[in-house]
């Protein structure tokens, strides 16, 4: 009764309910407060307060008739501008309400890109480690996931290998930076070398390869650093941003899409987007949230709770003698599990009522990823399951 | 580089877009009054006071972790639990939160519904004149749409020729009453008999066949009627709802599908939706709306002021000599165009200032839609321009 595709997710959905399933049962036996549960991105600082007065004066200040009613696909205009020249003021760009289009969330994004570019059988280069959902994504448009595989001495993307597997069939390769779940940061010497390997490659095959700049962590760093701007190291670049984390609102799916202006066919890839919104049932980003967007440009959540957050687990992992590369952005940590059943380590974890997601989920086996967007007491009272989890592989 | 299936509505949108482009055009010319757009199914009516109310009820009650956070896919389990009671209240089911799947508003719950049951190849049965936008939810999934031919003398479904094109591919058939673009509402007697022919083919071919009854215009009726519950007549039915229209929220995208608890394999099939909701780029219904949902239930937008608008949408067309079915419900109208070339027809139309919609964008040529969710005034100023398009092609 189920299709085909779908029958795959309903079979490993079960394994992923099965274990939130566990999580539930491990909070009622043990008490919510003793579980440790680092398995969810979901952000756990507060929206800003000016999120909610900004939803207020929206309300108060706009005709329900045109902030409920349907925008353009792409979005509201005005919305549109804004973020535009916001992004002018912040990389340089002369960029207008054409080159943004409102999404449903980066998921959203990252799908009507995909469902605008991709032909069955095409390929969507990822670096290993990359979040699961890139593969579904391209699934749902018949296209097929190249891996390429990890740099374990740093997580930046492994380059020569990157190079050999591009093919004519190669259209897009989604960067994810900083990175779930390793949390590393491409440099601008990467992105230069990346877009010189991609420029060199289109013009061999004479057909465009895109660059899908997946972004939702853009703000969450934890140093002295300059993000890059991804177009400009390479034209042919989307790139699909959310506000999830930036104001601590992933349930209400709102976020964009940028398409650099000098994308080849800018005005049919703006019009493809633009009908990709609307047919897979999208149809536009949810109204309220696109008015309260402009009122809240500058504004983002507290991160140096993360950065405290980070800060502990790097030390409580340092101490147990765990092995990770350090992360400088997003909320997650990826060190090398104890084993090398990545699976298994996980599942050996719950004995100690930690919870956390095999590498594997990543295309990265031999790992796991903590989630550090919990509350700090939760890092530090779990310092004691992860000494106990190593003395149970260092028997 | 636009993939070969978006390619299709990228050049059918430039068409869409000129329409839109020549509209404002005249009404930068004529003012904005003096030009009649009947094109757009965008509610006239504002939103009942009480949604604001409880948007605002929402934020002071709700931490914004959990109002703004990461719901289950399906959505908040108290919010679908509010959802299902209303249902058994209503209509005497005996639903929980697991037959209600909250959904970024129909066109979403429509695309969950096809991408969990749709092979490619699958045919998707519709009844003339339809949505046009079915056709392009099918082929997300590489479904096949299978038209039934209108019954022009009353907009019933055509059940004789429903029966014979029913096949071994048969996988699903979608209905929608009150009806976009007729206004018809399908009797009790009417499911009955769709039902029989559909029970009757399963049996015959040994796989479920669903009906998804699209119900964006449920509430929007004027006379006394009972509109049916079509699980009453059918086991194997989704519900694809929508708030668009009984709240006035279109651009919020907030609606729900129910999946009737005599469904096969009910439990895969809500991890079907939820999967789908989540691989989509949906991930779930926005969650402020969602929050706000069942502080709604008992509400509605003033369906008086539709009513009104179409005694004097009857009154003009029958006066004029228009020929057109009845509508009981939802906005539109779907008269006779004037010559066989409704294309021609509704661009003819424009010379008199009326935008109108062709009949062949709903599968059903020589007609034409007209959305009457507009001012008042704007249905007695078009009238004039209703007479001069007529005495135009009765020369």
């Amino acid at each position: 009764m189920i299709s085909d595709k779908m029958q795959t997710f309903v079979s490993g959905s079960s394994a992923v309910r099965a274990m939130f399933e566990e999580g539930k049962k491990m909070a009622a036996e043990y008490g919510a407060e003793n579980v440790y549960d680092f398995s969810l991105g979901n952000p756990s600082v507060e929206a800003p307060k000016s999120v909610k007065n900004a939803v207020i004066k929206v309300l108060e200040e706009t005709s329900p008739n045109i902030l409920h009613g349907y925008p353009n696909n792409l979005g509201f205009e005005d919305v549109r501008l804004a973020l535009a020249l916001q992004c002018n003021k912040l990389h340089g760009t002369d960029y207008n309400e054409n080159n943004i289009v409102m999404t449903t969330g980066a998921a959203a994004a990252l799908n009507i890109i995909l469902k605008s570019i991709i032909n069955p059988g095409d390929e969507v280069v990822v670096f290993a480690p990359y979040f699961g959902e890139y593969r579904a994504y391209a699934g749902n448009y018949d296209g097929k996931i190249v891996e390429i595989s990890p740099n374990k001495e740093t997580f930046q993307p492994n380059l020569e290998e990157f190079e050999k597997k591009l093919t004519e069939k190669t259209k897009a390769v989604i960067i994810n930076t900083p990175n779930n779940p390793t949390g590393v940061i491409y440099s601008a010497e990467t992105l230069t070398k990346i877009g010189g390997i991609l420029k060199a490659k289109e013009e061999e095959i004479g057909h465009p390869i895109y660059i899908i700049s997946d972004e939702p962590y853009r703000e969450l760093f934890y140093g002295d650093f300059n993000i890059p701007f991804v177009p400009d190291f390479y034209d042919h670049t989307f790139i699909a941003y959310s506000y999830s984390k930036s104001l601590s609102l992933p349930g209400e799916r709102i976020g964009y899409v940028t398409i650099h202006d000098k994308i080849d066919g800018f005005e049919d890839m703006v019009s493809a987007l633009s009908c990709a919104n609307r047919i897979s049932g999208f149809v536009n980003a949810p109204t309220l949230w696109q008015k309260v967007i402009p009122h809240c440009l500058n504004e983002s959540v507290d991160v140096s709770v993360y950065k405290k957050n980070l800060d502990a687990v790097i030390d409580i992992l340092t101490e147990l003698g765990y092995e990770f590369v350090r992360p400088d952005g997003a909320f997650y940590v990826f060190p090398k599990a104890l084993i090398d059943d990545d699976v298994a380590f996980c599942q050996a974890a719950k004995e100690f009522r930690l919870l956390i997601v095999p590498g594997s989920s990543f295309g990265c086996p031999g790992y796991f990823r903590m989630a550090y967007c919990v509350p700090y007491e939760t890092i530090i009272n779990s310092k004691e399951s992860f000494k106990a989890l190593k003395e149970k592989f260092s028997r």
